[in-house]
């Protein structure tokens, strides 16, 4: 009599579901030209899909954010939704690290990126697109080497919670070895003391994708006898591949895409 | 004279950036009792942010849905958004599958979980508040055993197609062994056919954790010589730890979490 109930209850649902779960609702078809009929609440809800299928790294490669979502990631960079997320994997992260049991021998690491992990490179965005514009490394290089990129302030305080648990920090980033002098100079200006270690590319690593680049980088400390307890990224190829950390955390980027 | 042109150009940015990059709204604080002062558009906000940490696999294990996300995320599964991201998350792997070059020998495998990937069961969360309920496992098996619940259409899309090109498909499945009989009726009653394996957990598997026993079970794939080309799942733990496949798809899920 139980079940009988129970599916008499479940019945109007089942009919919805069963004849026109996916049905109801005729969306245009996303990836076809149907763009220009869309509303712009629809246009909005696109926007948002796409930027979470970039967190959820549901995306092939991509080189500049969809056009006609220029005014959605602009809102969001630039509105309280970015500095929301931002903090939310902040408290997280935290959460985890005074979780964890360290064992005090030193090895006990923490790794984080730098560009868009712990340094912002919002003011160079806001100036070419928030994304939109394809990625232009002379003039990106160009900020970079200005040492002027502020810090992310929920990561700077992760990064000091970290610390005074005891974990070591690895600052692992796919910027140039050439760039250590001006990366080092601008980590200290926005706050970023005491790593362990940073690792920058160097010549041989230049051929290679992030993902190969870092997991090799991650293998060296493992091999060093270091434990990967965390790691910190705004790009999956920061968190993917081998010798992957016990938990990672992913910060918000839907500005650019690194493979 | 371009590089100071430059540095005036991005100076308010700077100034903007480095005195109030992230103190330019005072957000409560996040998983602090504030809640009962922010206005309807902060919690919206704060519960897109939560569901966006779900995708990008930013949280601890959780139980159920915060409370004060039950009117977001029921709004989110029943309006246009969750269907919204299921086309796109079945489109992009649509478009992975067909970029790979397969080698015919009846060993290029697409794994399929089973529940919130290729069935719904949606008709039954819909009745339990959409996660907002601890989960009743009793009471979920009851609607297991009706053998109704429909299919994801974009993931049958996604099925025929990765059948079409030649694919074999793997079903890997938290469901127990003693669901085998009525999980076949009820995918082949939601049109899902010509898989190469359905893998249940067996009575050994039942300790173990989903990414442990989901690893292992690919593992002995791999080991029959499988190469693992493609995963969609809606859970992190289907697509992450050991043998993994070379490109995961997380299909959206707010409702629950599988450790």
């Amino acid at each position: 009599m139980e079940k009988i109930l129970f599916f008499l209850t479940i019945l109007p649902f089942l009919c919805f579901s069963e004849q026109t779960f996916n049905n109801l609702i005729q969306l245009p078809e996303i990836n076809e030209p149907h763009l220009q009929k869309w509303s712009p609440d629809e246009i909005k809800l696109h926007c948002l899909s796409w930027r979470v299928a970039v967190e959820a790294n549901n995306l092939s490669p991509w080189k500049n954010i969809p056009e006609e979502c220029a005014d959605y990631i602009k809102e969001y960079m630039t509105g309280i939704g970015y500095i929301f997320d931002l903090k939310r994997v902040s408290n997280e992260a935290g959460i985890y690290a005074k979780s964890v049991d360290l064992s005090g021998d030193g090895k006990d690491a923490w790794i984080f990126d730098v560009d868009e992990t712990l340094l912002s490179n919002f003011p160079y965005y806001a100036d070419h697109g928030y994304g939109l514009e394809i990625f232009d490394s002379t003039k990106f290089d160009q900020w970079v080497e200005t040492g002027m990129a502020p810090a992310i302030e929920p990561s700077l305080k992760l990064y000091e919670e970290v610390l005074s648990l005891g974990f070591k920090v690895i600052l692992l980033t796919g910027r140039s070895e050439r760039h250590r002098s001006i990366t080092v100079d601008n980590l200290f200006r926005a706050g970023f003391r005491e790593w362990d270690k940073l690792i920058l590319r160097s010549p041989e690593d230049h051929g290679k994708t992030a993902t190969i680049y870092k997991s090799d980088k991650r293998s060296e400390l493992v091999a060093e006898g270091y434990r990967i307890l965390g790691n910190s990224g705004d790009q999956w190829s920061d968190l993917l591949g081998s010798s992957m950390s016990t938990r990672s955390f992913k910060l918000s980027n839907p500005m650019y895409f690194i493979p």
